[in-house]
């Protein structure tokens, strides 16, 4: 169950409005990585998942997004405030608002886009869920970043830098929950990838780009502890495909199969 | 500049066509954690990026699922195979596919709806990006996961099982090319949160439910080093506002706000 | 501010899962009249308007609607259950939810199409955004009644009927501030209408179908007071056209105009 | 069967084009309020309708939204023109529609967002299909007013006047035509609320926010007849639940179900 | 101005009806080559054009086309039918219009996405909008060939084979009317392409694939005329590129390009 | 199996960067008529062919349209650049790209839609595929001389004169793959049209517009070897409907209907 309480979680002041800006906003409030996108995305991951603490953390800041969107939204709207009166130069700054809704804000991004939820990542397997939150979390926060930096009233940027700071505690918070796990960073779902073919890294763009750009590869301090296989689409049979048929097999094919549970289950 | 080799990245054989499968197997062709949306995730970043090395890293990829696409979208035109007759059997497994397309695969998801580019994560810095990648590749891991287990066909197993393994392969380079920028782990976009406000955790989810869920914030693993807010909705006033005001101020309404440059440029 | 209680409003009990009929759920959850769109029309409206009861009438139900969202969205995880093992069977009843998901809820609807902002109609206005609401609730009401029917198990139709019964008390109290406005039914906006045509009911389908179905216009109940105008395409000079040149000009392009302020203010 | 008549319903006369005002007439060309949405809202239920005299209703209607679809196309059209010569300017004001469709109007809304069906609502209850084009029209007529103020272009004044005058005679026949059902207002769908239940208010939104926003549910006018129950979340056992359990047993579970039959059919 | 004459343009009869087909039916209702996508890509295409015989044409179409609407809708809903009485087996045919639409037909396609204007190609320019007309018309036939090909319901396949013929005769009519411009065929748009380099082929796609597979370029008969460049991403030399610096530079950076119109005013 | 290689296939060259013009570039990377939509058109066709020589016209073409992204997502990364420093005036240009990828591109439009599959027409029928082809490589050439006059760049306009010109040579070889085909113009699908029906035109869209507008159907060039029945919603008795009932009867409903196979089978 949900209760509203009146107050914002933080008091939202602004000076002069400007409807420009008040659009820019609304990235954080109905855009691809704003608050409806955040709330949204830890709850419906906390109604699905069984394991309680995970679901306790994504409820608590699943809530805690849903005070934010109310904080932003009310931001944009104070920003938006001149387009009530009929002006066209404020009308001009987002025809959308202005003549659909008065000059209110509503659930779509700068671009006057609407909402969707195919922004959200819910998959069901709680690490993953954690590590779509923490990329979230951090594209959140950089948005907030670059609003901050795009206007000069003080009001906003406090209101904002409020904001950004919670991103980083949940960042932080959803980090801690990826360790406490306990899972290898690349143990994931519930097979086994093929061994041999899984230490190739395929060097599928080569050559040199008028701007001095090379091919890397050989030298990239990613490409530490994989064998390398050059231009894979001339050399077919570099890449170790033939441990590949059947590798599945006894795991999938078999009996087996039906008892193999997902991760989720084994790590609660 | 792209080729393209008429040989399959790996060689897909079909048993028994099964066309409700193949409907399946949309998700990796035109579906959300789908071979187009990582190949143009990657890509478009890659040509976004100034990082040579990350961008050869993102090119090298974003190829890659390329490849991947066209053996995912080989492997179910294969299973749907039985619709090109006019079957009304076939018919029923995907209306959608048999009436528009006569049979052949699109870019639509397995409740065919169209694919997105909403589906996409791309952010202009390069850390944040490579989070999204690794989260972006560990969805699609256990997406083949749940299709492999999802059919008894071995040809369509080996295929699967190939593909899986290649995006454990990928969701290691990535995680490489994040350690390789060198970044702490909290160290996101370009302006610091308020410290103290940081490193409280709001409870905003609280009481007990039904099937005996309970408030596991005071023991959950993951609130290790936070202090604790208990019902801030309640109790504004333990929330630490009062130092966000102006904290951001003398970085961002200053001369200085003009130089700061994003992470980007730094890390290059 | 917002805060989550663990426990739901109404406790869900459900026999046998029914994967199909948990997927039908969806609509109530992700679809274009579920509690999402309602939690979120209604909260929108209430950022936006100055009236402060209508805006404590939109944020009050507007809450309840995302303890709603909860209840459906366990409910619907419930039915949906059966997926959670990898059965092929459940897998069929909701490919996208089974693939993507591992078998949890999401926000889309019954055909698998991601919730979107288009659902929503938010107007900026009071008085047509609670008919806006009055009507939503009508949409959500019959839903249930239709979810109602499609099953036998009596712990979902319970908690149906508890959701079901809300949507009647809102509707009432939607209704109530409609009429606490004080407005007459055809006030609407802040210009008036031309006087005469405004009278004229345009008998734009004629004729007969093969059905029985003939021209009821003359002798419809609802079309008492209007003068008709019969054809009108073909009898363009019976339409009072004239009157309309003009007849906004003394109130739009005089400086009157600047004045004129929506209804919203002076209903406040 | 329908026929077109290439007199206009309205002469459209421009003075000086406005590209960017005729951006913002595609509101009501392509946009969430606009008139393909209301022609086939009222037209696809006017098909799906068994009531003689309400489809007849809704075919006059939608038929005569498809002659005002084409009065505001050619009147954005001759707004938009300026875009055909090619000058960069003009191209500003709108760059989708100047480079995709050469200056020339399309099916989207001044944001540029493709219309979509998602933006209509269809039930298939006369009743509640009525409350949804009462709602319609009023949000058609607010768009009209809008529009209206942001130009001084007498001769599209004009022409929005008509337009705007049509909506609110639309409106009253609507209203008419769900009175001539002679249904209660509270009497949706076809299953009853549970008594009691459905007589509480649940006051979600209480406390006090800076601007002075104060719990208003004791004192609202629109609270009149309900019982308050303060804080739900905080005093589950004031809600009336304990009734619903069993209470739409009698109707739904046994065989009278099968019997039951929409609103629409009794009303016919 | 339009009229609606309630006969329809074809009488429809159905002996049982079939909900399964009734969904696939959608597609030529709210589907993406079905008659609301012919109705308005015409109509819009229509209030464009400048060009009156072309006009004409787009008019006369369109508006037939909107008859087909009516036809189909009404066939599908027909079928539909047995969802009206709340059959659990029914809602299965197509629960999101069971659910939200009571069994009624509604603007979505057989996998019950619903109709966006992106389907719509409409560029402004009368001989490339009648090339689209015609692969509209083409695709639109071969999906009533489809559907045809899935029922056994004699008067559903009548109805079917009248809007199938009427389809071809559309095609017909916009083959004529691009003929009736006197353009050549790839005379399009206003600018002229870089000679030598326009009829370079670039062979990109190379090699076997395992079916036997093979490069056909040489000897196939699309070539003829053609230079082949083989494998240019490896050969960019072979590529005609230095003529195109500055080869559209006295057309387009001079004074001339101020004047150049598109080609759509030269025609008419 | 795809390969890139780190040339580009164009070398572009910015002078001044033009972040609002950069913003129109996008409807050729992520727009309607842009690379992306030709690339992903064209591939998936592709796969779903079994006519070699086609098959492989639709990869080479294909392909080349993947090297035409990165040429046109590149120079609008390049006219975008000065986004990149956080300046509210670039800023302005396009608040999406700038906020949510920090001046990057991204696979939306010029009004920030996003890419959607929705603008594909792929059809399973190579003649057919082959007209939406012709279609679309027309649609993406005008586009391109759209943007060139809309800027003065000579780099940016050389880049585009050589993308534009590739455009024709597409075109020309799609109409050569079409011609090779074999088909009469209108030998469209696998069942045959209604002889008589399919001759006649019906003129639905009669009278005179204010403009001069006329009903051209008796004089217009593309009414050559047609019947025209005027008005049919009021002479539906001309129409020549009788012939319908039956006339594909012989061909569906018997058990020849199992033995006709889509035109593809035949052609290859």
């Amino acid at each position: 169950m949900y209760h509203h309480i009146k107050k914002l979680m933080y008091t939202v002041r602004v000076g002069t409005p400007d409807p420009v800006y008040g659009k820019m906003l609304l990235e954080q409030f109905g855009g691809q990585n704003g608050e409806l996108a955040a709330a949204m995305q830890y709850t419906v991951q906390g109604i699905n998942t069984t394991n309680p603490s995970i679901k306790d953390l994504l409820m608590d800041i699943g809530t805690e997004e849903l005070s934010h969107l109310e904080v932003v939204g009310t931001l944009a709207m104070m920003h938006l405030k001149p387009m009530k009166g009929g002006s066209r130069a404020a009308a001009e700054a987002d025809p959308l608002l202005a003549i659909t809704g008065g000059g209110g804000v509503n659930l779509v991004d700068s671009a006057g886009s609407a909402w969707t939820a195919n922004y959200l990542k819910v998959t069901g397997e709680p690490d993953i869920d954690l590590r779509n939150n923490i990329a979230a979390e951090a594209r959140a926060k950089v948005t907030y970043d670059r609003l901050m930096r795009l206007t000069d009233d003080q009001g906003t940027i406090d209101a904002l830098q409020f904001l950004m700071t919670r991103e980083i505690t949940h960042m932080r918070a959803f980090m801690q929950g990826l360790e406490s796990l306990g899972k290898a960073p690349l143990d994931v779902g519930f097979y086994a990838p093929t061994p041999g073919l899984v230490d190739q890294f395929f060097n599928d763009s080569t050559g040199e780009g008028e701007d001095g750009a090379k091919d890397e590869t050989t030298r990239a301090p990613w490409i530490k502890g994989f064998e390398i296989v050059d231009n894979p689409g001339f050399n077919p049979e570099k890449m170790k495909l033939d441990e590949v048929a059947g590798s599945a097999k006894q795991d999938i094919s078999t009996s087996s199969r039906k008892h193999i549970e997902p991760v989720e289950h084994a790590a609660e």
